[in-house]
């Protein structure tokens, strides 16, 4: 089997260090992929610590990382999209049932059967789980790996496989377009790729933040308005006027402010997961015909649309690129947020082990 | 200015008893219609007792009503819908502004300025509230009056206008249709149109009940199944298989069961108004894609296609018919759900007064 020196975390305080992991030898419809760059998700870290211990434990060692690009290396003989020397990437998943009616739709991530993600997956091939992008190379079924647009820089590219289709997708899914005025709460790793996407499908856009200091960043990224949440008389004149509000906050918070600021027939849609169930005022949802949804990275189709779609309109993610000798220390400035807005590990570092 | 025979409540304690109200002249746009049933809505009682007194509190003498059919008596020189001698159906409305995105599309219910609903909101002809459909007649804008199609019964059609629409607007506008399997919460005034509806659209309908005894009738009513929720492994066999699941019930429950039972993409709407915030599960709305919605009552546009869908499928309320001298008796069993499935006053009873 192919070796690969990667970075694990052996339990939920080792933090992550030099490893040797195997990948299988590419199948017939498998690509072999040298990763250059890969994204730090929020994720990430909270698997590497197994923070998610009550509902998908951490099987140690845990090789973190879904937002991966890189470069082509093998083809098995039944692949037809990608070809030695591509630049391709790998999002969060690296499998699925293929025949359920998600698949068929190529919303692979709402897998009836549940999708394979990209780490700590139960896997037999090596197994015992997946194993992630904090690594030279990976092996992936055709299906799961993208063409990278030509002239997209590939290591702000990396986090468009998790950041950016986490946020792409719902826009898409409820129709984000020109003249709509679209909110984004929460300016991070997500929230900035919301940003972006929303501008550049044409919507007008109000970025909510408690932060005052982000409001500088938020206006350069494309937001028309920036309301600082903490402060009521910023939230009412934007009473009943959006049609889709995008809501990446992971943290406890009361989104029943944000309801009174849809639009009849107006969507808010959660992409962060706060721990505990949101209280939700049925009377708001009522009384202007409102919706609440959840949406969940999203599936190969999409995925490749997104590619295609930064591709024409250049965008990337605001990055910060880190040698993954720093990866402990970007985990801990990560879970103080302090980043902006995506940490990338320049994958070449794992030679200097 | 015209008189008309009523019943009114006086205090939130008063009761319902005989009164006599001012209707005005008909101007050019409006219809005069003698009221010859009216169905009794839970709202009704809320208001007359000032239930809601938080947020719409009771304006005193308050004539309940919304759910009338009468018969036109007089029209405006500018109405050109209905005649003279039509049998014609008021609702829950009965003005809004005309003019914002809502009253353009038909959508009145959520006129941006407020509907005038049919009771207790703010009139100054004759004012100083709006007085319902407990009375011998009424004066309406034709916008706000429609036409019930010959050969429905008169009586049973009444709680179409409230009941009714309520719950067909939900489905029409999320795209209840043929293959699809839908859930009812709850068999009540709403449930049981909520289920009618959903049958005569082609779903598969499951009926979620507390109560073990109204499983006969749902059958009866059309529904394929009946899940007692009280038993969770009634519910288990039903897990990411609906597609839109209507929630009729007001009193406080957790809605996260019926999330678990909806499809990828599914939709769960809310018609009734639990009081407090309902807990959401961000999870189960993220892991399927699935979307909770509130709908309110419905616009004349789909009122109107309501009524001509219950012609064509000869649709009308289970009803319990009394004489108005009976209504506070009738408010006493509906405050215990005592009632299959709506009460309907006869108006001609008034005369007996």
């Amino acid at each position: 089997m192919p070796i690969a020196k990667a970075y694990s975390a052996t339990s939920p305080t080792s933090g992550l260090h030099a490893a040797t992991i195997e990948r299988r030898e590419p199948n017939a419809n498998d690509v072999e992929i040298e990763i250059l760059y890969c994204g730090i998700c929020h994720s990430d870290l909270h698997q590497a610590r197994d923070e998610w211990k009550d509902f998908m434990p951490t099987t140690y060692p845990c090789v973190p990382g879904h937002e991966i690009v890189g470069r082509v290396t093998r083809v098995g003989t039944a692949v037809s999209r990608l070809k030695v020397g591509d630049i391709a990437a790998v999002g969060c998943m690296v499998g699925s049932c293929g025949d359920c009616d998600a698949c068929k739709a190529e919303d692979e991530v709402y897998c009836s059967k549940g999708a394979t993600f990209t780490y700590n997956s139960p896997e037999s091939d090596p197994g015992p789980v997946t194993l992630g992008g904090y690594s030279q190379s990976i092996v992936v079924q055709e299906r799961f790996a993208f063409q990278v647009p030509e002239g997209l820089d590939p290591a702000g590219a990396a986090p468009l496989l998790c950041a950016g289709i986490t946020t792409y997708s719902p826009m898409r899914h409820w129709g984000v377009k020109k003249g709509q005025k679209v909110g984004v709460v929460g300016l991070g790793g997500l929230g900035h790729m919301g940003v972006k996407f929303a501008v550049a499908l044409g919507a007008e856009v109000v970025l909510f933040t408690t932060s005052p200091n982000k409001i500088e960043d938020a206006k350069r990224l494309g937001a028309s308005h920036v309301v600082v949440t903490k402060d009521p008389d910023q939230m009412k004149p934007h009473a009943w006027s959006f049609d889709f509000i995008l809501d990446t906050v992971s943290a406890e918070h009361d989104i029943n402010p944000y309801l009174g600021l849809l639009k009849r027939n107006g969507t808010l849609v959660l992409v962060g997961v706060p721990e505990k169930p949101l209280p939700v005022s049925s009377f708001q949802l009522i009384l202007g015909r409102k919706q609440i949804a959840g949406s969940l990275i999203g599936g190969t189709a999409e995925t490749q649309e997104m590619l295609d779609f930064c591709g024409r309109h250049g965008i990337t993610s605001d990055i910060e690129l880190i040698p993954i000798q720093k990866i402990n220390e970007a985990f801990d400035r990560l879970s103080k947020s302090d980043v902006k807005y995506r940490f990338v590990i320049d994958m070449a570092s794992l030679n200097q082990d």
